[in-house]
């Protein structure tokens, strides 16, 4: 990570409330980055932990927002919505807000229903671990991740533009654009249901009888099909249900293509599975392949946003990203990568 | 890896047939140790390939074979039979054969017909990779792998123990005893399910709207859950296709969990949901934070090894595995480890 973040955004105050895992992680790289930056969190000892880890951690979530530009905000999904009243009611109207969670269609019309989205910009930066708390925080967790930010038309879209901006400098972001409910519809695929499948096979492991065998023979499929049936129970729980339908919905989908594999097993179809594991394999190697074309776009400073915002939405429903977003006079110019299709 | 293998087994001649991606490992490990080694492949590039990288592999199976003390067999699964009942009539009945296949019962039972149960003893390596064939084999790839062997009573018992013995002084492995049928119970759901629900979920990935969106969200479940969905479509077609009955008798008990964890989703049951992921996460502790007690036995060097394979077998079921295997006069002393249950 370059440390010419610090120039363009050096005067700004941030604070992060809510420094768990993703939060910290936040709050490290800000501070790491030269920024004026406090961090927050309901647990004492949390709080103990970032002042050792030289980072200002006030007594009251008040103080550690009050004057900032910017708020992320973190902490576990359902208190999410009410972090975001209790942090608005805090900060001036032209402080920047945006949040870390897993799903963003219940934060967003939570900031909706709070008369805020001009300057709530709803985000999830793509990167966890199986560990959790700041204790597991650091300042490389969120570096060079995708991170995506939800723009809107009207006043919000200064705030999407200028935390772009902001991301990219200081975490190396590849910044995808995309509406709340494309990202919880993408994110139910990407992540939730993977937690599904891997919770459903360490369940029936460990219930199994010949659970001891299995793990003796456990390589490579078994541990990584596994892994995040290792995260904290709760953590999980909360990201399923705060995406409920969706993931339901996507995991119908999964379910059905395992129906296919297990019905051409079962009538020793070899043609069948193997014509199923090429149309598997095809992901595979779209997700390893990647290559990206660059797509820049300038769009007029002031306005509606509109053509902007779709523009926006079209790249990231695409799999687009931004690596940078700078305002001149007049003028906004995004740079933007677009994969290539073959 | 330490060479003191090379002092045991010096002066014994091996043959690999069917030198892929783990055929040709084994065949580069044993080369790399010093031994009389040679390989043969059907392909004439693989032979050629073999040749490059400085062992003997001659054109005829027969030729590669003969006058050899051990052979081992890889290829695609379906071939091992005949690849089997080939090699025998081409070795002397003091040749060891075993293979490296991914499941044991159909090669196990085609020895039997071939009345090869004396001196066939089935294995399987537990370690693999994306990438396939001779050109993806490696030295290394399986240093320290769990090693499945099949031992049974009477004569085979003689083979069990020298191969034992032979695949932890030249590949370190732990070498885990079972039954064919356990073998294959056990490896269905530590290696074919996995395959299974990581082909749904890369192909449902693949028909999805927004697959692109879903590639450019992809961190690390999906990444870790797809894995093996791009290996040969038709090498995890043969080997779930190898162990049918087995594979789907698994799969129900996982999708079972799944429709668990669907359910407690759908109905919003946040506790149902935490209590199955507390499951599921107790197995990946199992997993990781595993150690272990040694737990050495003897047995007479002769008789009909009843009570010795017995013993063996439940070393295997219970997630045990052998690091040493030596016949003294009148007795052989085995090496053994047991999983410590807390």
């Amino acid at each position: 990570m370059t440390d010419r973040g610090t120039k363009r955004y050096a005067g700004i105050r941030a604070a992060v409330v809510g420094t768990g895992l993703i939060g910290g992680s936040v709050l490290l790289r800000l501070a790491e980055s030269g920024l004026d930056v406090a961090g927050w969190d309901p647990d004492l000892a949390t709080r103990e932990q970032a002042r050792a880890r030289g980072v200002a951690a006030p007594d009251t979530l008040e103080q550690a927002v009050a004057d900032r530009d910017v708020v992320f905000l973190g902490g576990p999904l359902p208190t999410l919505p009410r972090t975001l009243a209790r942090v608005a009611a805090a900060t001036a109207p032209g402080c920047v807000l945006t949040d870390v969670g897993s799903t963003k269609v219940e934060v967003a019309e939570a900031a909706d229903r709070l008369g805020l989205t001009d300057r709530f910009v709803p985000g999830h930066p793509m990167a966890g671990a199986e560990s959790a708390g700041l204790a597991a925080a650091s300042t490389t967790l969120l570096a060079g991740a995708a991170w995506v930010l939800c723009p809107a038309p009207g006043a919000a879209t200064a705030g999407f533009r200028w935390l772009t901006g902001l991301l990219v400098e200081l975490f190396d972001a590849r910044v995808v654009p995309m509406s709340a409910p494309a990202h919880d519809s993408a994110a139910a695929l990407a992540s939730h249901v993977p937690h599904l499948l891997a919770g459903a096979l360490a369940g029936a492991a460990q219930r199994a009888p010949l659970r001891d065998a299995v793990l003796a023979l456990a390589a490579g499929s078994f541990r990584d099909g596994t892994r995040v049936a290792g995260t904290p129970a709760e953590r999980t729980a909360n990201m399923l249900l705060g995406n409920r339908a969706r993931v339901l919905h996507e995991l119908a989908d999964v379910t059905e293509f395992l129906d296919g594999l297990a019905a051409a097993l079962r009538a020793g179809d070899a043609a069948a599975l193997t014509a199923r594991y090429a149309e598997a394999a095809a992901v595979r190697s779209a997700l390893l392949d990647r290559r990206y074309a660059e797509r820049d776009r300038e769009f007029p400073a002031e306005g509606d946003h509109a053509a902007e915002v779709t523009w926006l939405r079209e790249l990231g429903d695409a799999g687009g990203h931004l690596t940078g977003c700078r305002v001149d006079t007049g003028s906004v110019a995004y740079t933007a990568w677009l994969p290539v299709t073959d």
